[in-house]
């Protein structure tokens, strides 16, 4: 990938060939130039904090090491709701789409000690690094504090974008109502985990509001609006995301449960020994006759299930239908997504870019 | 308090007459404008959440109740550093003073689930509240994640000023900064819990961070921007903000000890239970002969630690003289700060509030 980065150092993603120019490559392409961008960023955060306290530099370090390994989705969608927007400016993109990526990164903590998730991309989570220092509540709380740490820097990353005021501040107040809806998803999620039945429309309300909308309908529009896009644009950029977002959900659930851990760097057990409620066992469950219904009610999320019966629920989740409906329906969402590519953009590069995002979503195996 | 709200229910905290300007009457006064607001402001969020499934509803109302009964004294400073400033527009400053109060609110919940505190202001913490349902970690999961979504609402109740988009970006970066102070600070001190041996210095450097800029300089700053202040103003308050805070902090630590869970709202068994690194810890440390300071080490923040030796360490922190050498500390740090209050406004009334407010910390009982 000799366009990624040019001698100078100074290329966009624009210079991205078009015949080489799909999602995969874009991720790619953008995911050296955030990590060299939040390695420069955080040196000089780092430099700062140790002049307070040497440890603080230490936890900036776990902080930013937690993030590496990941995709960068959501910053690479930052630039490319921005570039297909006819955004030209990729030196002031760039530190706004980091930012977006810390603010994922906060959510993550938080969310990885409220799921007791030990593995995030391989690596131990951070209350997980501290818990083995201290024990569980020193960990929990040193990832508490660090998430919220990570917000601020976050923030500050899109405070001081060197866009216009007037369009930093629209980007920063949309961006911080989609946080809002994520966090309200992720309320309703908590709770779902504590109910024995659970319906495929309240697995769809929570996935909509805690990822549909915040993985690819902000990026994109926080992208869009820095480039001045107009309300139509915005509009068909949720008309897009929403459904090739919960196709995302629907292909996480799979991959939690049927993934492979090598690729991708979590434990595909994890669900089913916590009971996740994903879109999977919502279905499994309306499509199981009473026996198999009884075994996944007993065993899915019990403390004392084995690898015997976890081998039987994927056994009894494929034979329901459940993991073939999921995948057809993230394929008729990635479709019906793809319809509104055009209103996003008239830009032919940056249509084949949104188009190979929403298919990419469906094939990826991490 | 005639004044507090003239009939229209229109009037500023500026239709305060003089003679009875102080800081007390100031905080009754913005307390209950503040309260008011903050209903309003949740009736309409209330709405919108539970749209969307009505438990949202029930977790906002948890939210904002928990921020009652608290002396709203950051929102108060906000408005205080405006209208000291020479603002005049208080309809807009006090939606932004009470996101001030919000992201006090937020903190202090992800605080209350490190400490796990039971108690604050006399009622449960929202920790305490959701474990009561479903045990601890429920309890301290739906906890951070409202302890977010408050931040969140604090962030939009500043992003939607009514100030100019340049003051309003102004103030939320510095505001932001300012967490992040915070938030550095109270990394240190949950390391500095597991201490055995602290110093002095480690702690006051903890109480900087965590506390003295974040309750004094903070809003005050937040409120000066708004209203244009200059650069030297901005300077003053946090020459006068550092030492009273760290005035406030030491006041704080000898209420959580000797203070009346009456009036505090909080336990005064819980800082030596929990072994909380206090002022009066170190110093008592740090005074004390070998015996007594044997048993303060041993029984401070001991698992087995009963009434009988809480007596007794109450006793040796007087007769150290760690209790009256943090009396006269808070006074003399009060005296300087209040020396940089002309420098902060030169309007007479506000000086007096200025002057009290500085006094007020040091002989409040709660």
């Amino acid at each position: 990938m000799a366009w990624a980065v040019k001698p100078d150092g100074q290329s966009s993603l624009q210079s991205v060939k078009p015949l080489s120019m799909n999602a995969k490559n874009y991720l790619k392409a953008y995911s050296q130039k955030a990590n060299k961008f939040l390695d420069l960023f955080f040196l000089k955060k780092k430099a700062l904090a140790k002049k307070i306290d040497p440890d603080l530099g230490k936890i900036l370090q776990v902080f930013l090491d937690s993030s590496k390994g990941g995709k960068r989705a959501r910053g690479a969608l930052t630039v490319l709701g921005y570039e297909s927007s006819g955004g030209k400016n990729f030196e002031a993109i760039l530190p706004v789409s980091c930012g977006i990526e810390m603010f994922h990164n906060f959510l993550l903590i938080h969310d990885d000690i409220i799921d007791k998730d030990r593995l995030r991309r391989g690596k131990p989570t951070v209350h997980t690094v501290y818990a083995k220092k201290r024990g569980e509540h020193y960990g929990n709380s040193k990832a508490i504090i660090i998430g919220d740490v990570g917000a601020f820097l976050a923030y500050e990353l899109l405070l001081s974008s060197n866009f216009s005021k007037e369009r930093t501040l629209e980007a920063v107040t949309k961006l911080n109502e989609f946080l809002l809806k994520t966090g309200y998803g992720q309320l309703l999620d908590i709770d779902y985990d504590f109910k024995k039945q659970i319906s495929w429309e309240e697995i769809l309300k929570v996935r909509t509001y805690k990822t549909a909308y915040y993985t690819i309908v902000m990026p994109l529009t926080v992208g869009a609006i820095l480039a001045g896009a107009p309300k139509s644009v915005l509009s068909a950029i949720e008309s897009y995301g929403v459904p090739v977002g919960i196709a995302f959900q629907l292909v996480d659930d799979i991959l939690g449960v049927f993934g492979s851990t090598r690729k991708t760097g979590k434990s595909n057990l994890s669900d089913i020994r916590d009971g996740k409620k994903t879109f999977l066992y919502a279905k499994a469950l309306e499509l199981l006759g009473a026996p198999e219904k009884k075994f996944l009610k007993r065993w899915y999320g019990a403390g004392d299930v084995g690898e015997k019966q976890i081998r039987e629920i994927k056994k009894i989740i494929v034979s329901s239908g459940a993991l073939d409906y999921s995948q057809k329906l993230a394929e008729k969402l990635v479709m019906k997504g793809k319809r509104y590519v055009p209103k996003i953009t008239m830009d032919k590069k940056y249509q084949k870019v949104l188009e190979s995002l929403a298919d990419f979503i469906v094939t990826r195996e991490s």
